[in-house]
């Protein structure tokens, strides 16, 4: 072991700690993540300003000798109330999670035992527990045995190699003409996929949608159509399971037929909806999603995994294979032919990455499937009374159902007098730092949008929103 | 708190567990690490039989009601001497990196507080954070204020990002004709990265090489040069600081002259090496490194960080940044305009994901950038004693010298016979499963090629491993 020189003032860690080292840090570590689990749910969930010394302290960190851990813990404890708490009961805005301890655990001991698992032979054992989960992906929408699918660091990885495997498929290597069908609620990360994947802006098409936001099935069939008359390559169709705007799904099983008339690559996006289908109501909005020939599913929303849980699924595992495979000369000891457990990154586009299927496994494992349909019920029940009691508040406009666990409302009216006061309700609800919305715009009225996903959100964080909900729409039209 | 029925069998441990439930895994989850870490030295490096059983038990996990976390650390145990151990100090093959445990502690905390660092707005204090061990990386190679990188999944990712940057900043959305160019010894994610980014096999055109497997700058300027006779498009060219194979460096100074005259985008592939800037002999062998566009490391690696650790930085950030950058409505409330601290994921590939920055700073910050160096010169050192050591053993051919820490060898001899001597020294070395190393194929002739990172490997396993070799050279010989 190479010692660290022990200068004054560094710890001089050494790059492997001594036992009693080692013991120290994962119990000051541990020390520190109970502290911050127990006082979230008072903690406040946003904070407008910014330490400026803090921030030049950080920016003075990494030297020659090294500093203490404490210190370390420090910054952090200091540089974590800024911005806003993704982590507490009063987060909906965005698309929350909150992120479960147990894939914490999970993510600590993958470190330490630090397996390579991007191909089986390495660790067998550790790649049959990520084969595990993404088999139970594949089963909860009913794909069959040839299905295969991939963990990655999120929904745009996902989508991007769904992209991949439909140009692959559809398309080969001559992207000319080619066009896939979205509609302008599809998150940015299709359009975004489509650039890295080498398609021009142009291929692109936007496909109408209906009064609840909802891809036309009729409309795509005749984009389609006529996009063929004008001898270009229609290849890829992409669904939303729950859009980031406002939970709306499109019509799954009527684009599947138009995908399946026209032999187009159905992709689904269900980033944020998707393990609904876990729930009777999710499953029964999603109704043909079986048929997609791939899905995207990010665990770090509705399954409440920390940031940086991302998954795909394919139903012809042989078509995502085929679109990602290389291989290398260095590789040549590794018996990759038969596939007994699966090669991942033979699936994927990375090849070395962390082990993230126990993060996965371990919290469904250890908390059972019941505990996540169970809270999954939960967050809908809350929506809908979240919606029930905003109609019924004066002054409010919910234009939509819930979607999913998306309950976007604004203040009604004319939209240059309404969008500025949906605002002031944004504002004053946000300054309360109890609960914290985010908003969205669609055909130019500015709508606040939240969305109940963090599994530590309940019923009296619902009801204290609602409260403050009233309270600030009230202020906002008594100033009027 | 939805709580899961309390069926027998399961622990049906709640989403969020009670104090003294969190206490009771963090407890278990840090004896099991420490218990792990210990008993590293002595247990085999590899194994290889696989436990049916376990396997079959493995795949019945997930259930309704969950289990206990007892079961899952023992299905862990069970599974993990399985393949080989990659976080072992007796572990050469691949490109090995061990894991250091301060960054299993970092990703526990980044789980616990899941806070969005996608962009900056979110949580400025742990942008901030990634920021200063980005700047680190920059500032390793000289890069100036301009610069920008990534934290990615692994060296995949960020050469894929790197190829497409270098695409929208040469070629825009036309990609006909374009050629990028390499050597054979290029890793084979280049490859790779150019067919997820809707480049057609024909577009990599491969570079000849000299007898010391590095890139020839004159070859590579007369292939430019044809190839634009032939009215097709060079945009850019690869150059490899440590190849996977062999580790040989390309020599950057005169590609960079090359790239520079034939205005092509010049990206350095150093996932493997380019944490040995840090030393003098590294830094001089690498000599024109920071004229380079856009260069990949793998803080996994020569970082010794687990897997699932790569970087991209690139000398002019906007040009990373116009290649990847999208937007959205549902992100409106956030003020991404002026840039204090980088929104990354304006730079990346991806958009959520996990917040690696903690995972490299505090390593960094709590061992000192002393304990990296001296380790990596140490690696150096033991590589120099391995090739020394192995150039006096009768019967081994050693063609080059050490390239970085990869130390390649064979059984002398014409290629049929001394094929299989080779294959059989590997094998008979690997038994002892005291060291593990792997081969690779050039020109036809198999070479086992030990490649010296792992943090944990020090001078009395690299003795044990030319003891091994001296053994089984001798053996296999005496069989002839």
């Amino acid at each position: 072991m190479t010692e660290t020189p022990d200068l004054p003032g560094g710890s001089g860690l050494p790059l492997e700690p001594s036992e009693a080292d080692l013991h120290d840090l994962l119990t000051r570590a541990s020390g520190f993540v109970e502290d911050l689990v127990s006082g979230l749910r008072d903690a406040p969930v946003s904070w407008p300003d910014l330490d400026e010394g803090l921030h030049a302290e950080i920016r003075a960190t990494i030297d020659e000798q090294g500093g203490s851990f404490d210190r370390g813990l420090s910054l952090m404890e200091r540089g974590l109330p800024e911005g806003f708490n993704t982590a507490s009961p009063g987060f909906m805005a965005y698309i929350p999670g909150g992120g479960l301890i147990s894939a914490g655990i999970a993510d600590l001991v993958a470190c330490a035992i630090n397996r390579y698992v991007g191909v089986s032979p390495p660790a067998p054992g550790m790649v049959e527990i990520e084969w595990r989960v993404v088999r139970w992906l594949c089963d909860l929408f009913g794909y069959l045995p040839e299905s295969r699918g991939v963990l990655t660091s999120g929904g745009s990885m996902a989508n991007f190699s769904a992209i991949v495997a439909a140009r692959n498929d559809r398309l080969g290597e001559d992207l000319r003409g080619a066009r896939i069908y979205v509609t302008d609620q599809a998150h940015h990360s299709i359009r975004k996929a489509a650039r890295l994947a080498g398609f021009g802006a142009e291929a692109i098409r936007i496909v109408p949608r209906d009064e609840r936001l909802r891809m036309q099935p009729e409309a795509l069939s005749h984009a389609i159509v006529e996009d063929r008359r004008a001898r270009l390559r229609p290849a890829c169709v992409v669904a939303s399971a729950g859009t980031t705007n406002t939970g709306a799904v499109d019509p799954i099983e009527p684009i599947a037929d138009v995908a399946r008339e026209q032999d187009l690559w159905l992709h689904v996006d269900a980033a944020y909806g998707g393990f609904f289908q876990m729930t009777k109501r999710g499953a029964a909005s999603f109704q043909g999603i079986e048929r997609a020939d791939s899905i995207t599913l990010d665990p770090h929303k509705c399954m409440f995994l920390p940031y940086g849980t991302g998954a795909l699924v394919a139903r012809d595992g042989e078509k995502l294979r085929r679109a990602h495979m290389e291989t290398a000369d260095y590789l040549q000891d590794l018996d990759l032919g038969e596939e007994t457990i699966p090669n991942f990154g033979e699936y994927s586009a990375e090849f070395t990455r962390s082990f993230r299927g126990l993060r996965v496994w371990l919290p469904l494992m250890l908390h059972g499937v019941a505990a996540f349909r169970d809270a999954l019920n939960e967050k809908l029940d809350l929506a809908e009374h979240m919606h029930a009691a905003l109609t019924e508040t004066p002054g409010l406009e919910l234009p939509w159902a819930a979607g999913l666990t998306v309950v976007p409302f604004r203040v009604a009216g004319e939209p240059d007098v309404a969008n500025a006061a949906t605002r002031q309700v944004l504002d004053r609800v946000n300054a309360s730092r109890r609960v914290f919305f985010s908003t969205t715009t669609i055909d130019r009225l500015l709508y606040i949008r939240p969305c109940i996903v963090v599994h530590r959100t309940h019923r009296d964080r619902i009801d204290e929103a609602i409260d403050l909900i009233r309270e600030a729409t009230g202020a906002v039209h008594s100033q009027k």
